[in-house]
C-alpha cells in the first residue's frame, strides 16, 4: 500500500470506521458508529472480543502483525482506538497508511505519567505533586520532598484500575515499593481531595468543542463503581473543567472524545489526575441522559462530522456492574433503568460486566 | 433435528436471537439485543440487507429454503420477526423447531385484511366498515353498501406503504379497481377522522402488559412521516387506547411489541385501522425519550425477559428520512436532536433511509 488515505470532509454513511481494541468501548463505539449508518471494523488480539458481535468487520491479530495490520488500513477510512496502550509503532504504522485520530501524539503522552504530568503542569493546569523515579534512591528522595502527606508509587507506564501502583507512608516504603515495581516509576504526593470529577469533551476536525455536563465519580476497589450527573460542583468549578479539557485538548490538536479525571478539593479547586485519550467509563450515562452520547460524539469526530447535541435532558447516575454482580442480571434487568451487558464470557473478579444507568427529572 | 427447543425461562446474556428480515426494524433490535449481552443472528434472502451491519451471525436464504432455515433454527435459542408477511409455511417450519415469538397467529391474522378486521371487531373493537370482495360485483355491492363517504379497496394480502390500494368514489370506480388490482381484496368505507394516532405495546411470556406513550402519526404520500408526542388526546382515549391494544395482544397470546394504528375521530373515538405484530416506525421515539425503547421491550418479551420500563421523561418528534432526503445526511446531522441512518446503499424514492428524533422537555 502506498500513500494514506486522508480525511478531507465528513465521512458519508457507507463508510467504514476502524477500531482497534475489542472491549465493551469498542462495542458501544460500534453501536454508536451504526446509528449513523457508518460501518465499524474492529481489529482485536482476542479471539472473540464482545465488540465484534457488533461489527460489520472484525479481524484477529496481534498489534505488531504487520501484514494484517496493513490489510485492516486498507479496508477502513479512518481508524481509532478504544484503549490508550497501543504500541507506539502500532499507531504510527497505522499514521502512515491511513487517516487515524485521536492523534498518536495523544496516546504517547498518556501513555507514560511522567511525560503525561508534565506535560498538564507546563499547560499552567494543576497537577498533584510528583516525581519521577528510576531508582530506589530516588524513590526515597522523592518521598522526602513530596510525601508530608502520604504518596503512592505508581509505574510510568500500563497498569489501570489500580493494578502497577503501591501507596507509600515513608521514604523506606517509597524505596520497597520501587524494588516491587522493579519498572520506571513516578511518585506522586496525596492530595487532600472532596470528591473525583471528570470533564469529558469532544473536539471535532473542525476544531469543535463540546463538554458534556460533569459526573461525580467514586470508586471502590479503585474502579469506577458510579458516576453521577450533576456532580454538585460550583459554576466556576465547570468553567474551569471546560477551561482544563479544552486547553489540552488543544495543545494536542485532539480529535475525538477526551477524558480528563480530576479531584475536586474542599476550597473548590480542581487539580489533574489522568487523561484518557478515548470514551470514558464515567461517560456512559450520555448514552440515557444525551441525546448525542460520548460515543457518538467520538465516531462523530472522528469521521469528520460535527459535533452532535450532548446537553443532558435529565440527571443520571450510573453504576458499573463488576465481576460476579454480573450474575445477579436478571433482578437488574427488573429495575426502572438502562441496562447495558457487554457480551462478555466470564464474569471474573474486577471485570467490568455491564452498567445500570437510572435517570431523573433534571434539577 | 429433532424435537423443539423451549423457553422455561429468561434467556442468559450469551444467547442467540434470531431475526428474519434484515432491513432496519431488525438492525435497531439488533442493537437492542446487543445491549442486553444478547447476540443476533439475522436470517435474510438480501445478501447484504443493513441488518447485517451490527449482527453477530449472518445467513443469507431464501424463506422458503428449508435447509437454510433448519440450521438458523438450531443456531438459535429463540426466534423473532422484523416485517409480518414472513410465508406460513416458513413461520410453521420454523416454530416445529425452535421458539418463536410472536405466535404465527399473530402473522396469519394481520397477513390478511379481512381475517384481521374479522378478528378485531369479533373483541368488540371498532373498525371502518369493511366488506370482504372477490369479484368485480362484490366491489360494486360492497360500495353501495359501506361507501357513502368514499371508500378505498385493498389487496387481503401483502401492500404497504400505499402499494395494492386504490381510492374509489362511485361502485364502477371500486368494479374497475378489483380488475386493477387481480386479488382478493377488501372495500373499506372512509372513516372521518381527525387525525391518526398507534398504540405500541409490549406483552411479555409471562403476561406482562406495558404500552408506550401514545404518538400522533402523520402521513404524507400514504408513508408515515412523522410521529408526535404526546399526542394531545384525552386521558379516556388514553384508556381506550390500552384496552383495544391489551384486548388484541391478549386474544393473540401474544409476546413482544405489537402496533395497532388507529383513527381518532372528531368526537374522540378510536378505530383500529391495523395491527403491525412488530415493532413499529411510529414507536421510534422511544429509543430517545424513554430509558427502555421498542426494540428493546420486543427482546425482552422474546428473550422471556420482564418487560423494562418504556416510561417517557421527554417529549418527543420523529420525522422519517425518505428516499433522496437522506442526500441531505450533513444538515441532518447538524440538528440538536437524535440521527438515525439505516445503513441502507441506495437512497430510493419512498424508501426509509433513516430518521431523526427531537426531544423538548416534558409537557
Amino acid at each position: 500500500m502506498t500513500g494514506r488515505k486522508e480525511i478531507t470532509g465528513p465521512l458519508p454513511p457507507g463508510a467504514t470506521i476502524g477500531i482497534l481494541g475489542g472491549g465493551q468501548l469498542g462495542r458501544m463505539l460500534a453501536m454508536a458508529a451504526a446509528r449513523l449508518g457508518l460501518k465499524t471494523h474492529i481489529y482485536s488480539d482476542e479471539a472473540a472480543p464482545c465488540a465484534f458481535q457488533v461489527a460489520d468487520a472484525r479481524t484477529q491479530g496481534a498489534y505488531d502483525d504487520v501484514r494484517a495490520l496493513e490489510k485492516f488500513a486498507a479496508a477502513c477510512d479512518v481508524v481509532t482506538f478504544e484503549f490508550e496502550n497501543v504500541p507506539d509503532a502500532t499507531a504510527e504504522y497505522l499514521a502512515a497508511h491511513v487517516a487515524i485520530a485521536p492523534p498518536p501524539r495523544a496516546l504517547s503522552v498518556s501513555q507514560d505519567r511522567v511525560i503525561e504530568k508534565s506535560f498538564i503542569a507546563k499547560l499552567g493546569i494543576a497537577v498533584a505533586p510528583f516525581e519521577n523515579v528510576e531508582s530506589a534512591d530516588d524513590a526515597r528522595k522523592a518521598f522526602a520532598n513530596i510525601g508530608a502527606k502520604g504518596a503512592i508509587l505508581k509505574t510510568r507506564r500500563l497498569g489501570y484500575d489500580g493494578k502497577g501502583q503501591i501507596k507509600v507512608t515513608s521514604a523506606d516504603d517509597a524505596a520497597r515499593a520501587f524494588e516491587t515495581l522493579a519498572a520506571p516509576s513516578i511518585l506522586e504526593g496525596f492530595v487532600d481531595f472532596a470528591f473525583e470529577v471528570s470533564a469529558v469533551a469532544a473536539r471535532a476536525r473542525d476544531g469543535g468543542f463540546a463538554l458534556f455536563d460533569i459526573p461525580r465519580n467514586a470508586h471502590e476497589n479503585h474502579i469506577l463503581k458510579r458516576s453521577t450527573v450533576p456532580a454538585g460542583i460550583t459554576q466556576a468549578m465547570t468553567e474551569d473543567a471546560k477551561r482544563i479539557a479544552r486547553s489540552i485538548a488543544e495543545a494536542l490538536e485532539y480529535v475525538g472524545v477526551l477524558a480528563v479525571e480530576m479531584f475536586a478539593t474542599h476550597d473548590h479547586k480542581l487539580i489533574v489526575n489522568e487523561i484518557a485519550p478515548r470514551v470514558h467509563n464515567s461517560g456512559h450515562w450520555t448514552i440515557e441522559a444525551c441525546i448525542v452520547s460520548q460515543f457518538e460524539q467520538h465516531i462523530r469526530a472522528v469521521a469528520g462530522w460535527t459535533l452532535g447535541d450532548g446537553s443532558r435532558h435529565s440527571d443520571a447516575v450510573m453504576e458499573n456492574i463488576i465481576g460476579p454482580e454480573h450474575d445477579e442480571w436478571a433482578a437488574l434487568a427488573a429495575k426502572p433503568a438502562g441496562l447495558h451487558l457487554y457480551g462478555k464470557g466470564e464474569a471474573r473478579a474486577g471485570r467490568k460486566m455491564g452498567h445500570i444507568t437510572s435517570l431523573s427529572p433534571k434539577s
